[in-house]
């Protein structure tokens, strides 16, 4: 795999893009062409945990991107739909990754076209300040696992080109409790925070006294684990103790969730809590808190969005 | 009954203080002198369901005020206690009657002294336009009962004055089935107003598809009909009912509880949502739902107060 195209250039698909660029050739597909041309005139800036300028090459017009072997679907969970379906019909032997929260990415993309998939959860994270540049905070893992025939080669040949790139990923079998530990954590911690207008920071974590917040996300992780045992699908880690783990980190995050309410942009609510609702009802397995949340951060979006959001 | 003061002339207390004024010597005790200027010098202004201009003595000098031998305190949930404490060691003839919302005023104006208490609860609500002008929206009744050994007669001889001065009221032996049928609208309506952002409107009565807002409504109300049982409390309305209704008036109005917080100000919520879980807790009643809804709008506050608002 020598050419990689990454689509959507946001923080993760900046990381992946600058990071690959060191070792493959890279293409950039954007939304808007300015985005593009930003990056071609700049090269892409990292800062942070890395610390270099790439050489990009970026376009908005599909029909100029040269060939590749191995895509990653880098855009927000709301995009992915539109952005893969630019890709439909196209490149036959590529392969592509989906990265994106929640549950449900690999289907839209399967929709699309016969593409192997890949199946990726990321924990990186970073601050985008501008187009060509992107701060790289959190250096943690990628986990990536086969979806449907892909073969396990596959896989770790892509994990062996993140990790050539100076990025840190690792292999699975089956990447669903992975997903699944994230997804229980996102829906918990992106929600409350919504709604809150709080940061992930100590609140999310205490439990000393009654009213604190931390009963109520102790109790929201118990209802999603509660959820994953139904749906047969083991937990790669604690949500709670991920949740207690990024309290502790020092600087407090915005979750994306937070900042979408509060730029009145559509959030990932579907592909994050829409999903675990659906799934605890598929299983018919009660999850009142989660409930609860799914239908507030909805209604938080009713208050700002022209036309309702509907599942 | 002929001298009222009406302690605090947020929209009720202006309501009860101009309308009163028609029957009645009222004297009005502010907490800014400036306020209490304004409505000596230009009177107190009602427009919509009513529309006059009425002279009132106002003052924020307790050592200043005339004596009385009904007090009206009308100051929010948050304030009644510092209110109440003007009045300590003086007035020992006088009748207090609180409005606030929410569980506990009484207790709060009995550790302050020895006066009779009438227990009332108001559906009224206005619109502030000014120190000294206030918009009556609806006109509805103001609620009263006897607490502790007040007798009856002294509960109808305000409502009577009440009634006299334009004012709708009835008198009930016990006020509680409609403090607690308003304690669960309120704790619910406002709970999720301050949440999602949203004026009380169509969005809390719509449970036509399974992701809408009236599915929440209803199970919170549900489960505050379940506290209200277990403390031995009948309601006097259905709160669904409530909701239902008041969604349907037209105007969507826009909670306290909401308000409050797109101020930065200090909620009720401790006498409101704080009330009802712990009523649920002395009753051993489970109430997830409202225990959430607490803990988000406490957390939703402490993102804005300086220091955190402890129960």
């Amino acid at each position: 795999m020598q050419r990689v195209c990454v689509v959507g250039a946001g923080v993760i698909g900046s990381l992946y893009a600058a990071h690959l660029a060191q070792v493959a050739e890279v293409s950039v597909l954007t939304r808007r062409e300015e985005h593009a041309r930003a990056l071609g005139e700049q090269g892409l800036r990292v800062s942070g945990k890395s610390d270099f300028v790439a050489g990009i090459a970026a376009t908005s017009n599909v029909e100029r991107l040269p060939d590749f072997e191995l895509a990653i679907l880098a855009t927000k969970a709301t995009e992915l739909g539109e952005a893969a379906a630019r890709l439909e019909g196209r490149f036959p032997r590529a392969t592509l990754m989906t990265v994106q929260n929640g549950l449900g990415a690999e289907e839209i993309v399967r929709r699309l076209g016969a593409w192997p998939i890949v199946s990726a959860v990321t924990f990186m994270s970073g601050t985008r300040h501008g187009d060509a540049h992107v701060e790289y905070v959190l250096d943690t893992e990628t986990w990536l696992g086969p979806y449907e025939e892909t073969p396990l080669e596959t896989v770790q040949e892509i994990a062996g080109l993140l990790v050539r790139a100076g990025l840190k990923a690792r292999t699975l079998a089956d990447v669903r409790p992975a997903q699944w530990s994230k997804l229980i954590f996102n829906a918990t911690v992106n929600g409350v925070a919504a709604l809150t207008r709080l940061p992930h920071d100590d609140h999310f974590a205490d439990r000393d006294e009654p009213w604190q917040l931390g009963h109520l996300i102790h109790g929201l992780v118990d209802e999603g684990k509660q959820i994953a045992g139904a749906a047969g699908v083991p937990l790669q880690d604690d949500p709670w103790e991920m949740n207690v783990l990024a309290t502790r980190r020092g600087s407090a995050h915005y979750p994306s969730m937070l900042e979408d309410v509060e730029a009145r942009r559509p959030t990932e609510l579907e592909l994050i809590n829409g999903s675990l609702v659906r799934e605890a009802r598929r299983a018919g397995v009660k999850a009142p808190l989660h409930e609860a949340l799914y239908a507030l951060v909805h209604a938080r979006q009713s208050a700002y969005l022209p036309v309702a959001v509907e599942a």
